[in-house]
């Protein structure tokens, strides 16, 4: 049995999304359900999920287990796994997490950019490690079963992470920065801990997480995986994370990197001429176009297996792992 | 297979009491989790439960559908059914009903002697009956498989609530007033149409609620179930909602009647004189009492089959529907 998973997009969810998600032949989306929404927004924002699962019972269903998945599988539909990208629905309450948990929350990432109460981010000037808070929602993760994801996370706290964690962790959605030495991408150092550590990574096609961005071809992606096999001793730990934002006004963007956090504007990996969301590559820029990818990494010279494995299988396996108790 | 099950219990939950409900054979017993609590509040006590069932993981175990009342039974546990005694968790927000259903949430009352969004409680002089929320809500419980509790409610409002929903709902605990004329126990016009629809009432033995109060008997008490036994045609129909309040100081009780709504200080169906909680029984004043009942209604004359249907039985039979879709 082969998966396609996509192991981390934040779209602007729709029945036309949902379509293309099938028409993409996805079986299972990462779908981000929170940034800076505090606990009671966040379930505003389940709410919303809860009503488009009531409305689409025949295109996508909620999957709290890797099980889930075969199942939308076997039904024709594309399973959905929540995540969130920072850690702010918890607010300062780990009890929250196993709420969250009963909710059907399955990743969250630590620290989204800036400092959060459990790590830094990776745009801090200073990265102070795991707080001791951070060692204690790591550890009740580790209990429920959901993924400590580090993609926005500084190089320390990745490390620390990956440390202080009795389970693999994700890095959902970059690139490593020997390919485009971005502050979202990751170093040598993180890529092979995270094989050494049975954790996962999830390829970004984000365009500011690509070398030459928009520009960037198919072929010059999948030699990146390649490369990145090379480091990290193979395929078994890759995946893709799209990180595709796909119909989402250039405000969401904003949102995404300011929250409530500053007064004035921050542009992340934008700039003020270029604020919004960057033009997708033209071989990805929608769930349509997952199959694009199995087409390039045939022709870069990968197996049948390792594709499979890319494009689904490793994070099936992984999720497999990381939800049960 | 016979189940005994209380239909309705708001302790003081503590280890001692968990271990209380196993030395009084109780496979099931339903929790009140929320009075006036709101959303975020309820939330809090459910991190209580959760810490519970964490530390006790041999004592008692959630309850999410009338097949864990089984599991419950044969591990040797208490299953424990979650529910509220008002609607204030929902708040104005029909949508968390379904966030509830997901955090087990499977019993909730309309109201709660006062007027509610949704109802019209017993202590009101006027009862204007469901409310347009009120119906929205019933239709909404009805597909989530939510028992629509009318415990506290006034007369008209729980007769519409049985005709409005297209599913049987619960007393889940009050008396007949014939036998005991207080606000809280019900006509002999709702008992019926409680038969004819398939609905339940659970007996409860809050003393305010017992001819003689504190002084009622085993007799006495087991007699009025007979009573009403006939009056409903049959005893399919009746269970335990014991309304036991285990271990709470007076403090308690007072939140319970005042809440928030009043800066003055509501008796209830107490008094000045006497505002604490009335003094149970001796033959009920605790969970290992339960055993009590069923010799209380061998004498009384009852069958084995009809008295392990009241103890337990019916309330199992009714959950099934109730919680299945």
């Amino acid at each position: 049995m082969s998966y396609k998973i996509d192991g981390l997009q934040y779209a602007n969810w729709s029945k036309k999304i949902f379509w293309e998600m099938l028409d993409g032949s996805l079986d299972c989306v990462h779908a981000t359900i929170a940034y800076h929404e505090n606990f009671r927004e966040t379930v505003l924002n389940l709410e919303k999920w809860n009503s488009w699962f009531e409305s689409y019972p025949d295109r996508i269903m909620q999957a709290h287990c890797a099980e889930d998945i075969s199942v939308a599988k076997k039904e024709g539909k594309t399973a959905i796994i929540f995540g969130f990208q920072t850690p702010a629905p918890i607010e300062d309450d780990i009890k929250l997490l196993q709420i969250w948990h009963q909710l059907g929350v399955r990743i969250i990432q630590l620290s989204y950019n800036n400092q959060s109460l459990l790590a830094t981010g990776c745009y801090e000037a200073e990265d102070s490690g795991i707080t001791r808070m951070g060692r204690e929602v790591i550890a009740e993760m580790n209990r429920l079963g959901i993924i400590i994801d580090m993609s926005h996370s500084a190089e320390m706290s990745t490390l620390q992470a990956i440390e202080f964690s009795s389970r693999p962790i994700a890095v959902t959605h970059a690139n490593p920065n020997f390919w485009h030495n971005a502050k979202r991408n990751k170093s040598d150092t993180v890529l092979k801990e995270l094989a050494n550590s049975g954790s996962i990574l999830g390829f970004s096609i984000y365009p500011h997480h690509l070398k030459n961005g928009t520009s960037c071809t198919l072929n010059e992606f999948c030699e990146m995986i390649g490369r990145t096999a090379d480091l990290m001793g193979g395929t078994a730990s890759l995946g893709i994370g799209s990180d595709l934002c796909q119909d989402h006004p250039d405000s969401i963007v904003e949102w995404m990197r300011n929250g409530r956090w500053t007064k004035t504007i921050d542009y992340g990996e934008g700039t003020l001429e270029k604020a919004g969301f960057p033009k997708q590559p033209e071989w990805f820029g929608r769930n349509t176009d997952f199959p694009n990818l199995e087409k390039g990494l045939h022709k870069t010279g990968f197996s049948q297996q390792e594709i499979d494995g890319i494009l689904g299988d490793n994070w099936y396996k992984f999720y497999k792992n990381a939800f049960g108790h």
